[in-house]
């Protein structure tokens, strides 16, 4: 392969995201997705909208999309982004904000960050963990580079308060601090609003978890105009339409449809805090995540044998080889009907059969 | 702005696509949209998607898609990849195989190729049209570098024929030769299976233009493993879920109903051919393009005040006003209705009134 390829390519070292085998064969809780289907109102809407006008463009602004966004978060629409899911949104924040500069992040978060560094040749430190898998807030407080982290951070679940968001975006002037709320809906307050405060503060969301559309791959990001302004520059340099006339109307949909987000997100939250204590009974180590997953390590089976048996008893998780993780899994928060059959499961597994 | 900016985005000189007012504004005549519907088996089978498994994560691979090109193109699955759109296939390649390195593409041709390079730092040389707008075929074979050519050529409409692309790409050897297929349906055969004889060819095609889905964004790369494992490194890189579960299944379906396709290209091919006719009644010179846009300039009159008159009357064409296209607008072929109206008013302004 390598005689074709451009240097930059052969540099690469691209990310893995987790398994996604053909649907319906498991119980799928390996990647983070709502167990619940997106609001009735948001599959009207795709239905209605799926009709000959597919034959025209998008708008490449996304417009219907930032119009519901801004209306819900109360953040002014030129100060709102929207891109093919967050992936791509990060993507476009690092081309634009970290490309040939320094940015850093916590040693243990979502591991597509280095990746865009390679992509984009921008330098970066991973700042090691504090109290076990605790994210470095102070060492990001005044760092003079960029800033990413995700809050809640992945796969620890662990959240950072909203003064500690103002603390690392006050003290880094000049430099861009990306604040990656993928999971906020599970437990956070977003800081979208503090965008109107901090001019280098860029809030990055997805639709894929709490909105149950990762089918529809939908990103937005909050900002001052500077940020938003240099987003746009980096997808009118890349592709003009990043998302389809569907998505547009299934996220404006989606952000309209409160009631049926919050009871989801409601019933996600009790099902997690059930599995805390289902985890304390089997003897798991675990954080107490405020997001729709859990990271947890057992003291005397390894982790590998359990992503393993549950694999074969046909349950996803996501297992990680990797140091620190290296004794890890990390368990999607389902329905209480899939997580009773994943303690069941576990039980049998933790009791040696 | 600039304070935030990396070089890299500093740098960008983005692109501008054609206006995209609202819906139903305009006789839309300027970003080269079908002026039919995509298949009513294109649009129900979106509707039969558009439910719960939206939660999930699309496949990475876009496997119900890659498959159905195979069974359409002759081409080995594993000789096929899916991007979200062929402006993000193009993006990938440009990155994949071009970046550090040296490409040329005619003076004249889809004015993203430049901002690519940009974005990914590849130094381009653009090869002088030759009798009037035509493409440098000759300069192109041979020429030791990347090549990268639409055919049809955009805005121009030209053809090269099969036996152009198999003499550019036996002459470069270890170079990459991209041929972009965009607009290939409206009068071309298509090179994708030649990529199974020159392992340096990646062919790029698109669903917006002759399936009539712009509005899902789906684009095509065939080429040798080798060529479409770079794509995949680079994609890998950027965003794993480039394409939504919609629009896999929108653009397998769009595959699968050929006869509704091989119509709608019919029609417009037979409208196209008519308006040749209409454009040498008021005096026109225009090329005869082999695409579903029409190149065209006044003696008489300036290609500016057409573009402004028809706007005023709510016809909407593409207006170039860069040097050597300055006194042309772009016609994308309508339906026969469309058209009249078009050519009506076009005879009062060419008319003088």
């Amino acid at each position: 392969m390598t005689e074709y390829l451009s240097s930059l390519a052969k540099g690469l070292e691209p990310y893995v995201p987790g398994e996604q085998p053909g649907d319906g064969d498991y119980i799928k809780l390996n990647t983070n997705e709502s167990p619940y289907p997106p609001s009735p109102k948001v599959q009207e809407t795709i239905r209605k909208m799926a009709d000959g006008s597919l034959r025209l463009y998008p708008d490449p602004s996304s417009g219907v999309l930032i119009k519901a966004a801004s209306a819900y978060h109360g953040v002014p629409e030129e100060m709102i982004f929207a891109g093919n899911g967050s992936d791509e949104v990060l993507a476009f924040a690092f081309a634009a904000f970290y490309a040939g500069k320094k940015v850093v992040f916590p040693k243990v978060t979502y591991s597509f960050y280095p990746v865009y560094c390679g992509l984009f040749n921008a330098g970066y430190s991973q700042l090691p963990m504090v109290e076990k898998l605790g994210m470095d807030l102070d060492g990001m407080a005044g760092c003079g580079c960029g800033v990413v982290f995700p809050n809640p951070n992945a796969p620890t679940g662990e959240l950072a308060g909203l003064e500690w968001v103002e603390r690392i975006a006050a003290s880094n002037p000049g430099n861009v601090v990306l604040v990656d709320e993928a999971y906020i809906d599970f437990g956070g307050e977003s800081s979208a609003r503090l965008t109107g405060k901090y001019e280098n503060l860029l809030v990055v969301q997805t639709m894929s978890k709490s909105r149950a559309l990762a089918g529809m791959r939908i990103g937005l990001a909050f900002g001052s105009e500077k940020l938003i302004d240099g987003l746009k520059r980096v997808r009118d340099s890349f592709n003009s339409y990043p998302l389809n006339r569907l998505s547009q109307y299934a996220g404006a949909a989606a952000l309209e449809d409160d009631a049926y987000y919050k009871d989801m997100c409601g019933k996600i939250i009790r099902t997690r805090e059930k599995s805390f204590g289902e985890l304390e009974r089997l003897g798991f180590e675990f954080i107490r995540s405020s997001s729709n997953f859990i990271l947890a390590s057992h003291p005397e089976v390894p982790a590998a044998k359990i992503y393993q048996v549950l694999k074969g008893n046909n349950i996803l998780v996501r297992y990680f080889a990797k140091e620190p993780l290296q004794n890890h899994i990390r368990i999607t928060v389902g329905t209480d009907g899939q997580m009773k059959i994943l303690f069941d499961r576990l039980e049998k597994i933790i009791g040696g059969c």
